[in-house]
């Protein structure tokens, strides 16, 4: 579990003891560094990146939606194409959400497990779960140590961990991956679900992320807990209908959703993450001096 | 951020480096190695030290009832004699739950913040984030490096992080803490919260943790999420009335919840904690190799 040290500077690292330091006066705190980024540094996410999901209406007759963003090359491209085909062929409309579980993941996808899949859909071998070489890694890695992997860090927006020869997507809140049965290559995309509890990553490399949610998470994060095994709802009732998936390029321009993420390779972005592990905003008394991969959310906005 | 080595033996150090090892064969996951564990590890709670919630029924009618158990000494018992004294004087009857913020807390207690305190609260001075020293620690630490603290293991059931000079409570998933204004010392354990989500460690040491919900934890968590500032609920009728808290130790003896955890000193931990971090069970391809103190929940059951 030791930190690798690679040719790119270390973002924050001589801010790592100032725990033991006095007290300096009252810093910006993340929110505040996000709100003042320069417009130069948000990223437009492209429609085709873009993956929405609406449910059905709330007992007030509220529309449910949640916004997905697809994660870029070389992460898990097979499986996304998969998961452009489903939505192109309007796979997932009728289907429902199925299983929430406490602390760890709300999944979607067809209850009966005998619908058909659109032809073409991509099998994928267990290799592509780690696709990213380390040594194209090129940004600058977390100073903090991490539980789980030699290196953790930002790759093109995203979070990656790594052993020095690999990287690969991250299990944060708000990820969203493919659920598969016991064969490693069993998952075609169609089955998906969204972390919603401490970041479990003992998944990580072990089942494929495609990508995160980016608006609507409290319209699955705050469903009723399933009763049955594993959290999935014991009675069909109980299921939350999916009216329609769509991505944004299969959208009419105006009705096309806008994001976008901040750089994360950008003057505002380094401040954020040393805000992050080393908060000095009013409130707090003792900054921690490191930060948890998972607790360096990616901050996305709607679009201009 | 490095690892210090005490004089306890680590906890699985051996198993580190299996992740590139070829495949054992499937071996038991955590809880089965959980339902497992011989009756004399199972450690019943002190009724004293179970806080029981009764929030008013939800829409079909079902009661909504959440338990708490409080941390044993050397941790936070100043908060915690208040808490006592808070339930005492049924002084969180009629209040309610007024924050549900995603990803981070569910917080209760007086919404109008005007609710006269019961005479003889303590006022509890900051040192006391902090009241184990590392050195009477005893327990073995967890072998994998944390992003937070050069150190995290288990102590008497409770997640502790340390500097190597003084150890201190985590705040892990479902972990209940005193709210506070801005001086540290604002805290008197009449407004409490839960965490919801990732596990915001930059709270550890700036705020006081006092236990955890160990039952109905989804009572919580599933709450709809506030759409003010900081989660807040804007409506007072979107507040969860709040019925009654009341230590069971307040209760007739056939009225009190009864719950046992899993000593983290015996033998099927120290199994449950290699299995959290090096999942061989079935559906795993992949072991990890680590894992973080918030991904070891000490388990928790009714009691016999």
């Amino acid at each position: 579990m030791k930190q690798l040290v690679k040719s790119a500077s270390l973002i924050g690292s001589a801010l790592l003891s100032l725990a033991a330091a006095p007290a300096p006066p009252p810093q910006p705190s993340p929110s505040e560094i996000v709100d003042a980024a320069p417009a130069g540094e948000w990223v437009a996410i492209a429609p085709a990146d873009l993956l929405i999901i609406d449910l059905s209406p709330d007992t007030t007759g509220t529309p449910r939606r949640v916004v997905i963003q697809l994660m870029p090359p070389p992460f898990s491209q097979s499986w996304i194409g998969n998961i452009r085909k489903l939505a192109a062929a309007h796979w997932w409309d009728g289907t429902s959400v199925n299983r929430v579980q406490d602390n760890y993941v709300v999944q979607w996808g067809d209850a009966t497990e005998k619908k058909s899949l659109p032809p073409g859909l991509a099998k994928i071998p267990e290799s592509e779960y780690s696709t990213l070489r380390w040594d194209k890694l090129g940004e600058p890695a977390l100073p903090s140590a991490d539980s789980y992997a030699a290196e953790t860090g930002l790759f093109a927006g995203w979070p990656y961990a790594s052993d020095g020869h690999w990287a690969w997507p991250v299990h944060c809140y708000g990820m969203v991956g493919v659920g598969r049965d016991m064969p490693p290559d069993a998952g075609s995309g169609a089955e998906l679900y969204v972390v919603i509890g401490q970041a479990p990553r003992q998944l990580d490399r072990n089942i494929a992320l495609v990508g995160r949610v980016i608006a609507g998470i409290e319209n699955l994060s705050s469903l009723p807990r399933g009763t049955g095994p594993l959290g999935f709802y014991e009675k069909p009732e109980q299921r939350v209908p999916i009216i329609s998936v769509r991505l944004a390029s299969h959208l009419p321009e105006a009705a096309r959703p806008k994001f976008e993420y901040l750089s994360t390779v950008g003057n505002a972005f380094g401040k954020y993450l040393d805000a992050r592990a080393n908060r000095r905003d009013r409130f707090f008394v003792r900054p921690a001096g490191g930060v948890e991969i998972c607790n360096v959310p990616v901050p996305v906005r709607k679009g201009r």
